[in-house]
């Protein structure tokens, strides 16, 4: 299983992005409303300038308290991106998300990103392939 | 692999708890401090009333703003738990977890909570179990 069979899996494509000056507060709103882990921090969309998870909010709110809503979103994201590519396969970046331990990655195609995985998306994929690989042998037998 | 092995796994096997009276800036600051995903509230630390959990707080702050910091936790957590037991297969929690779109699930036994697996920790444990699989095929390929 391949980053790009996990990405025409998703249902909803669209990465959720904000601008590096947006607030900390945006940031919130964004992951509340649509129910994700994190945001990509971009100011065109394409080029990755960090990420924003509810594990960075979660952090700041504990070191510095509710102030941190007000900070731009550059001063806790995470800046140091891993991404992976189309080709790269879901046991491969399993493996880099659990050592790195973190959840999201970008997938990147010449410098620009090009979708989003987040661990969730990962396991999800390979549970349905594993289900796909029980129903072909299950068929096989069958046929015999 | 059952949840058993997930579970000797583990480096950290105590298991992070709140009171459900504390405030949700109390749970804050242990998810932070520890730099865990979420943690179990309960009065004893073995019979369960929920789990707060990042994305829960995440979503008060978006719903509410910083005021839910002043919050019992057990006004905004997870009340209704999945749960697994020792025997139950990483696959079966995978499923569950991928399912109800949730991360962590506290091991019961006899309604008493003997431990806490996370996505991270099934998936981490996956990986090292097909690692020792590929070794073992390697070695009986060498051996002939």
């Amino acid at each position: 299983m391949l980053v790009q069979q996990i990405l025409n899996s998703k249902p909803d494509k669209e990465v959720a992005s904000v601008k590096p000056g947006a607030t900390v507060r945006d940031a919130v709103a964004l992951l509340s409303a649509r129910r994700i882990g994190a945001v990509i921090v971009s100011s065109d969309g394409k080029r990755v300038a960090g990420i924003l998870s509810e594990r960075d909010v979660v952090r700041e709110l504990g070191r510095q308290g509710p102030g941190c809503l007000d900070q731009p979103v550059e001063q806790i994201m995470t800046s140091t991106i891993v991404g992976c590519t189309k080709s790269d396969s879901a046991d491969q970046v399993m493996e880099r998300m659990t050592e790195g331990r973190f959840r999201h990655m970008p997938v990147m195609e010449a410098g620009l990103m090009i979708g989003l995985i987040s661990i969730g998306d990962v396991v999800k994929a390979r549970l349905m392939e594993l289900g796909m690989e029980k129903d072909a042998l299950e068929g096989m037998i069958k046929g015999f």
